[in-house]
């Protein structure tokens, strides 16, 4: 069910992907940031889209069938580029540069604009639930017990406002398989919201990983 | 703190706003998934992201502020147009078309692509959480108790797979400005995730909203 390519990339290789690619995408978020909030005429914007239609026939010339799932490379680097919170290439991702500690913590200070916006001026309430989860699963890789989300319970103590966000997860305990993880948004104003998740890792992921023996395990499965 | 602008426009204007800044949206969700998947070579990649860049100038020679917030017609539409859900401009939603039920029931079916990624193949864990929390937000609405999420607890069931996915959510009882909402979402292999939160409408929204007369209570907070 999981399925972990291995692709053989030199440093050179990751360090150029991340320039290229990753600038695409650096670039793909100003633009969802400027279609956003745009007030030029009609004609311009139907002439704007006919040329981002352009491009996008352009980038599918050549292309992998599917998503683009999660690679490693022998020297064990995890590409997950496609993931929606720390995808290199994906614009949706703000994305966030996790700090990870081995003790079991995750730490990310990151922006958030117009395109997280849910109340008028402020972060969508799913979108703090889709930062956190990403950041609790990488506390519990970041302590060796990766896993999948099993639970995850939030409680918002006040809206979080668009702009500079800090987030932070840690391990509470483990208990064999299961990882209990804590995690808190927070902004200069304090912390917005909290939460508490149980990590899994499932019978068929243990096993896919089992039988994969080139593939390190991934730093997390979010 | 909640604000939500009166923009008077017509029947028409909304109408041609849907295709043309909606059919900006719509290209430019198909521009994100092509920078995930393509596989041309990094001399087009480094053209195309030139190209980008120009059609962001283009479109922000002239913009609002900040975050696009959540507009009213007199008549009573609500644009939220940034909405990270169901943003008709927001390239990072899929968007979700939400139908509901003044019974308080909200139900979607939609489509998630690559850019929706967690593990391989699979929706990411915290893209449900976000969506769900949208789902559950416009039930409670719908039944005539908008409200801001208080807390919000998901069980994972299953791996949600990239594709097809439709969810429902529904109020299971409300307590005074308390409504407590359930939700899931499910693929055609059953359930996936499941969800329940207690959505409330604070004081300082009842403010803003009794202050705003020409403001209709918006259909969700989310």
């Amino acid at each position: 069910m999981l399925n972990y390519r291995v692709d053989d990339l030199s440093d050179d290789a990751l360090a150029r992907e991340r320039e290229v690619q990753g600038g695409l995408a650096a670039s793909t978020r100003a633009l969802i940031d400027a279609v956003i909030r745009s007030t030029v005429d009609d004609e311009e914007i139907l002439e704007i889209r006919a040329q981002v239609d352009e491009l996008t026939a352009r980038l599918t010339k050549s292309q992998i069938a599917g998503p683009f799932g999660v690679s490693v490379t022998p020297g064990g680097t995890v590409r997950g580029h496609g993931n929606a919170v720390v995808g290199l290439r994906n614009a949706i991702a703000p994305p966030l540069a996790i700090r990870r500690d081995p003790a079991g913590r995750a730490e990310a200070d990151f922006t958030l604009g117009a395109a997280y916006e849910g109340p008028p001026g402020m972060v969508h309430g799913g979108v703090t639930a889709l930062l956190l989860d990403q950041l609790c699963g990488e506390a519990a890789a970041a302590g060796g017990s990766p896993g999948m989300t099993g639970t995850l319970s939030l409680r918002y103590l006040r809206p979080t406002p668009l702009g500079e966000v800090s987030g932070e997860a840690w391990i509470d305990r483990t208990e064999g398989i299961k990882t209990t993880v804590k995690g808190k948004l927070e902004t200069s104003d304090g912390v917005t919201v909290e939460c508490e998740g149980v990590f899994i890792l499932p019978r068929w992921a243990r096993e896919a990983m089992a039988r994969d023996a080139a593939a390190s395990p991934p730093p997390s499965f979010e």
